[in-house]
Parts: structure tokens; C-alpha cells; sequence
């Protein structure tokens, strides 16, 4: 217990897999606190149900503060689906939140942004999130350009779900005799999948299949380590799907007001290692001549602490956007 | 009503927009009456429904012979998913038929494989079928090879879904400003289903995503038509992963039981005209250069006569396969 700071900030990132909360200094962000959950925030016909959220973040918020003292000034709660599904939360988080914990200063964002907050704060440039899926986020302060993050069927290129999908065909390909086959990627698929012909009926009949897809990428990344050529050739393919997406969303170089911009790369994609990463710091020089590479500086839900701590000493730059960054008045 | 014909054989396509049934002479093949149903065969357990598929094959054909007379010495059924659908009819029909009908040969044929003979009869070759799927069926008689038809995640490739996937990503692509992107594709995309930023909306909670993705493929051959540089390159793609299949599905030149081959295409997907056709000739002159394109002959369900003809006849030359061609002991 610290009693000489009693302004706390709370950020949430809320996931696939749960949620995770973190409780910090208002003044300079300093995590005192995190707590994760493993359910994901139900939804229902108002999109995500802001009853369900609120009862698994206020328990531990309020058993900190009971242990710590002082009050908390903002919240900030990135989701992912914040865009489409997020309407509950704006039109009840505020009112719940300002009745249980006397908050006044709340963020509802889209994960895309508390990945950005957490790769490079709030100065310009463009972020790169990668998955399952992937979407790329990039900002001259000014307003918020978005690219990708279309889902497996539509885009999401060069993402998990995209890489595995890739993957497998180069698997079929080489089962049935196509060209472009790798007998490297079929052994691992059958290793994972079983025989080859019963892979369709291994994969569609399942609801997360762009899951099941993602699961196969780092397979694709073992094969290129150890010298298939295929598997290389899809991941640089890949790199080039990834950095268009950094390089539509990225300011450009002419852009006065986003001066000198970065680029970060966020998301457990990029643990797929060099096989990737190689080919990618190359396309991201080609493509964004003008944007200098940096590492992400923390994850999502240090950039919703980022967020919340911006909105408690009333220095947010990031720009508000009803869909990616809504703060309610107050 | 002509007394001269006594033995007739039926042909049965069971796909997914329903039944179409065809009564032919046994010697020759002149059909004498179809029949069509708006409804697919059932799935249960065992995979197809045996009993609705006889209550919707044996009235017409019933019918038929009371007004025709004589009597139905062979029938072949044709349907999507035999091979992995097929368990209750090939333990069912064989005995169903011989107490309804008194027949006594019957064949269980995959859908691409009455596409085979409906295409080609019983010469070898290769036949590639394309729809919202797309799978290449060859064989030198002495047995069959299969390509492709995967499905729309593991291939397809080239198929009305493949066609229609790329080009409602060059649509959003254009959308977000990443590169190979079309404005064309992107307007089309947009009077078809709604703003943009709404597609994945539009798209993921479907549960016929395939066909919805199909839809799309007539946009992108009218936008090549239209001079749209991007659908063109996306219909020369599909074109080379057609021929592909055809070329991996095809026996080999030097394949002495072969003799000369031929390489057809059946399905709607070949519809689509001049900016698939065209790019799709110019592959198969490069990817099969011994085998001799030759024109449909007809469609699965006349190849489904074909099989029952030979049955009938004793002339099945086309190779038995467990889940191709399944044909049991009578």
C-alpha cells in the first residue's frame, strides 16, 4: 500500500480469450495492480453486454482500492469488436461506472487503438496488429486511417488465419499433384490434421476456423527455417500483404502535422520469428521509406493504462473517433 | 409412349439446389423424360438420407413406367458429397432399388464424376467442374486422379468463391488505400452489398459464405470486360490455378493406356466468358500441351445416364473407385 498516491487510472483490454485489468498511477502510469480473467465479455442483442464486463472488472478494481486507498479518476476500456458491437458500452459504461466507482473520465476504444497507445503512446504514425488477424492503425494526430483488418474471407492479410490458409492449400497442392506444393508443409499438416483428404472435413465443420487456421502458421515458419522454399516464398508474400497494410495507414511523408512518424509492429504474429521478420523489415523499408522502425513499447492493455492516464491529466492527443475512440462528455 | 423400348436405365443428380432425374433407353441413351426437385437430399448421421432421396427419385420414375411400360434396368445417382456423404446410400440403395424398381445394377458416383462422363463419356482425360467449387476429375481408365475441390479455406482455387473472395479484397483494398486495389471492383461491391466498411458485416454471420462470395465473381469478369486492369490480373490468376488442376488431374503423355486425351470444362463458373476464357485457353495450351480441348458434351446428369447406359449394357469402362464410383455386386 502506497498511501502517498490516491489517484488511480484502470485499464482494460478486453480479448477472445478474457479480459485483463490493470490499475496504475494517474500521474505516470506506474501499474500497481493487474488481474486477468479467462471469459470473454458475453454479447448479446446490444452487442457486448456491459452488465457482464462490469462484473468482472469492478470486483478486483474495488478489492485494490480497498487495499490501497485514494480513488480512480479514468478508465479506459479497449475491446476488440468496440467498432460494431460496442453499443452497450456507450450508452451504459458511463452512467455505471461514474454510480460504482465515482468515475467521471472513461475511453471506449477499439483494440486496435490501445495496441497502437501501447506500441507508441500517443505520438503519430502507424501500427501494425497482428493475430489471428491482422489490421493495421495509423494516425497524424489528426484523425485515424484504418487498413485491413477485414477478417480471413475479405482481407486480413498476411495475418495467422492468412499465413495457415496459405499453408494448407501449399499442403493440398502438394497432396494432389498441383504445382506450388510443399511435401514439408503436407507432413506437417497430416502431423497436426491427420491423413490430407480428411482435412476438409477436419476444418469446415468447425465455428473458429480462422483459429484453426492461425494454428498452422507457425508450422509454415518451422518449414521456411529448415529450407522450404514454398513455405519461404508465402511468408515474404505475407511480409508484402503486412507492410501495405503499414503503409496505407501510415502518415505520409508530406504530412506536416505528423512530422517524424514510427512504426511498430504489435501481436503475437510476430512471434513467428526471422522466417517473417526478415522479409518484413525489408518491405516495411521499401514501403515506408519515410517512417522510422521502432519496437511496440508495451501491449494493449498498457496502452488502455496509456489512454486512461492521458484522459485523468487531461493530455489526450490521440483523436477521438465515435467508433475507435469514443470519450463520452463529462 | 413407344412399345418398341422395354429397358430403360434413370439418371439421378442430387445437388444442392435439389434433384434432377432423367429416364433413358437402356441401349443408346435417348432420354425420354427428366424430372426436377427444389429440394436436397436430406443429411442425417449416415450422411445422405437414402429414404428421402427414393421418395423424391421413385414417383416420376414410377410414373414414367406407367405410362412408358417396360422396366428400369440400371440407375445411377450421381451427388455432391458422395465420398464423404455416401455411407447410408451405398448401404441402402442397392437393396431399396432391387424391391421398388426390380433393378439390380446401380453405380454411386461422385459429382465429379458424372461431371466426367457427362463431359467427356468414358474416354480419358480430364474434366475440370466449376462453380462456387472447383475440383479436376482424370483418369486413363485404369484408375481416377483427383485435384482440387478442397473447398473455399483449403482451395477452390480459381473457383466462382476464389474469384469473388479476390476481388472483394481488391474491393476493400481500394477501400483502405492499400495497393492492388480497384475502385471498380470496390463500387460494385458497394451497389451489391452496402458501404463498404459493412462487408465483413454483411459476409461472416452468413452460413452460405461460399455462394455469397460466388455472387461475386460475375462483378469481377464484368469489370475485366470493362477494362479494370486489377480483375483482369485476378481472372488470369484464377485461369492459371484452373489449368493446375486440370494438369495435375490429367494423365501423362506418355502414359500408354491413355492414348490421346482430352481436357474438358463443365459448370457455371465457365459462364463467366471471355475474361476467364480466354486468359483460362492460354493456360491449358502451356499446362497440358498433349492433351486436346475439347467441348462439354454434356451435363452431370446426362452423365449420369451415361453411367447407367454402360451398367446396363455392361460396357462401364470408367474406373470403380470405393467413393468415385462405387458400383456393388449384384
Amino acid at each position: 500500500m502506497d498511501s502517498a498516491v490516491n489517484e488511480w487510472v484502470v485499464g482494460v483490454d478486453s480479448g477472445g480469450s478474457g479480459l485483463r485489468i490493470a490499475c496504475a498511477e494517474a500521474a505516470g502510469g506506474r501499474v500497481a495492480a493487474t488481474e486477468s480473467t479467462r471469459e470473454p465479455v458475453r454479447t448479446g442483442p446490444g452487442g457486448m453486454d456491459a452488465g457482464h464486463l462490469l462484473a468482472q472488472v469492478l470486483p478486483p478494481v474495488e478489492a485494490f482500492l480497498a487495499r490501497s486507498g485514494g480513488r480512480v479518476t479514468a478508465v479506459a476500456v479497449g475491446a476488440a469488436g468496440m467498432a460494431t458491437l460496442g453499443d452497450e458500452l456507450r450508452a451504459e459504461l458511463p452512467r455505471a461506472l461514474a454510480r460504482a466507482l465515482g468515475v467521471r473520465r472513461l475511453a471506449l476504444a477499439a483494440d486496435a487503438v490501445t495496441a497502437y497507445a501501447g506500441a507508441l503512446g500517443q505520438r503519430p504514425g502507424a501500427v501494425v496488429a497482428g493475430g489471428t488477424g491482422l489490421i493495421a492503425l495509423g494516425t497524424d494526430l489528426s484523425g485515424w486511417r484504418r487498413a485491413d483488418g477485414w477478417g480471413h474471407l475479405l482481407g486480413d492479410c498476411g495475418s495467422g488465419a492468412w499465413i495457415g490458409r496459405v499453408g494448407l492449400e501449399a499442403a493440398m497442392r502438394a497432396y494432389d499433384g498441383r504445382r506450388h506444393g510443399s511435401a514439408a508443409l503436407l507432413a506437417r499438416a497430416e502431423e497436426r490434421f491427420g491423413p490430407a483428404a480428411g482435412l476438409p472435413g477436419a476444418l469446415y465443420p468447425r465455428t473458429d476456423r480462422p483459429a484453426v487456421l492461425a494454428s498452422f502458421a507457425p508450422e509454415v515458419a518451422r518449414c521456411a527455417t529448415e529450407g522450404d522454399r514454398v513455405a519461404s516464398r508465402l511468408l515474404r508474400h505475407a511480409a508484402a500483404h503486412i507492410a501495405e497494410a503499414a503503409a496505407a495507414a501510415c502518415p505520409a511523408a508530406g504530412d506536416e502535422r505528423a512530422g517524424e512518424v514510427e512504426v511498430a509492429l504489435t501481436g503475437g504474429l510476430f512471434r513467428l520469428g526471422e522466417p517473417l521478420l526478415v522479409p518484413l523489415e525489408e518491405e516495411l523499408t521499401a514501403q515506408l521509406p519515410h517512417a522510422r522502425r521502432v519496437a511496440a513499447a508495451g501491449d494493449p492493455l498498457s496502452g488502455a493504462v496509456t489512454l486512461a492516464g492521458a484522459l485523468a491529466t487531461g493530455t489526450l492527443r490521440l483523436p477521438e473517433d465515435p467508433h475507435l475512440l469514443y470519450v463520452p462528455d463529462h
